[in-house]
């Protein structure tokens, strides 16, 4: 390659990125260096920041700003007087909580697994952050759990045992699962259109 | 959206590499905050590193390493004394030096143009670093240009141009065009068959 070392070195380091390959890597490193070059240091500014000033939230593990390095470290959603404290919905990742957010239908607050209960890749309901969840629902006065992991396999199971674990300590429900909107019946799968039917609501 | 303004600012500089859009960049963050934590550290680093240590080389736009700053900047083709002086290869962008250099097929140095003639971009003949590539012919005891533009409209019009501008002064040969290796026939478009047989040789 004749690329310098220190080159094939941030090569590396972006490919560790989801979906980016060594190809996709070194385009970014020789857009950078040729076409946008103040981006190499505004970017290590921002990445230095983000590494002091963000931490997961201690309450549901969303993002969360450190402004007091004294105070217990909460995000913004915690911090929000106007969101119901009786509603937690449940979600594997962050990025389904800001999905959820996007929609502006959950009043409630968020409780972030981190994980699903997965087989294939050796994760059990033991993996699962259940005793925390536990002491959230003990300490506040959550009446409801809306499980909102992806009507997936592993989304399934996590959400029955969720179900069965905290069954008789609060309202568990499950989000609905069915053809998307705009989405062409088709088109859809057979579980889909399955479960379609089967969560059917009168009109 | 629920996340922190600052991360925000580094969603929308990522945004700023190439095929990136701002549903990537989120997607590259979250990664960075929740599974490769100690990715944005390592990133920062590198990303000053390389704003530090890495120039344009100035004879032929190559990246270059500085090692001594009193020195005038050689990438490490150009230092390459096993190079041969006299064939010099001109190409568009640094991508295309580094596909050159995979083939293996280069003996000679390279001249970066940085852009190519495109009146459509409003980028014209003014626009190409044509002094500074008659500077090099005459300074070195180059025999041959070989202008490896790609075959688009916009290649073959800065070669074109080329061949006229220097000419007179050296060879300049164009790399061949035609069906690529392993490339089907039945799927090659009607230009680049056109070339491929205008192309021929005897065997």
């Amino acid at each position: 390659m004749a690329l310098p070392e220190r080159l094939s070195r941030l090569v590396s380091l972006l490919s560790r990125l989801p979906g980016v390959g060594e190809k996709t890597a070194q385009r970014f490193v020789l857009h950078m260096l040729a076409q946008d070059t103040e981006l190499p240091r505004r970017l290590a500014e921002e990445l230095v920041s983000i590494g002091e000033h963000l931490r997961p939230c201690e309450r549901c593990g969303h993002i969360a700003e450190v402004t007091d390095p004294a105070e217990p470290i909460r995000c913004s959603i915690c911090r929000d007087q106007k969101r119901d404290p009786r509603i937690l919905c449940v979600v594997a990742r962050i990025q389904d909580l800001l999905a959820i957010e996007r929609s502006g239908a959950m009043r409630g607050r968020y409780f972030i697994l981190g994980r699903l209960i997965s087989p294939l890749e050796g994760v059990g309901p033991e993996d699962l952050p259940l005793e925390t969840l536990r002491r959230r629902i003990a300490e506040e006065p959550i009446a409801e759990i809306v499980v909102a992991t992806p009507p997936s396999v592993d989304g399934e199971a996590t959400a029955l045992f969720l179900a069965r674990e905290l069954g008789s300590q609060v309202r568990v429900s499950r989000i609905a699962s069915g053809v998307p909107h705009g989405g062409d019946l088709e088109f859809a799968d057979q579980i889909t259109l399955g479960r379609a039917i089967e969560g059917r609501k009168e009109l």
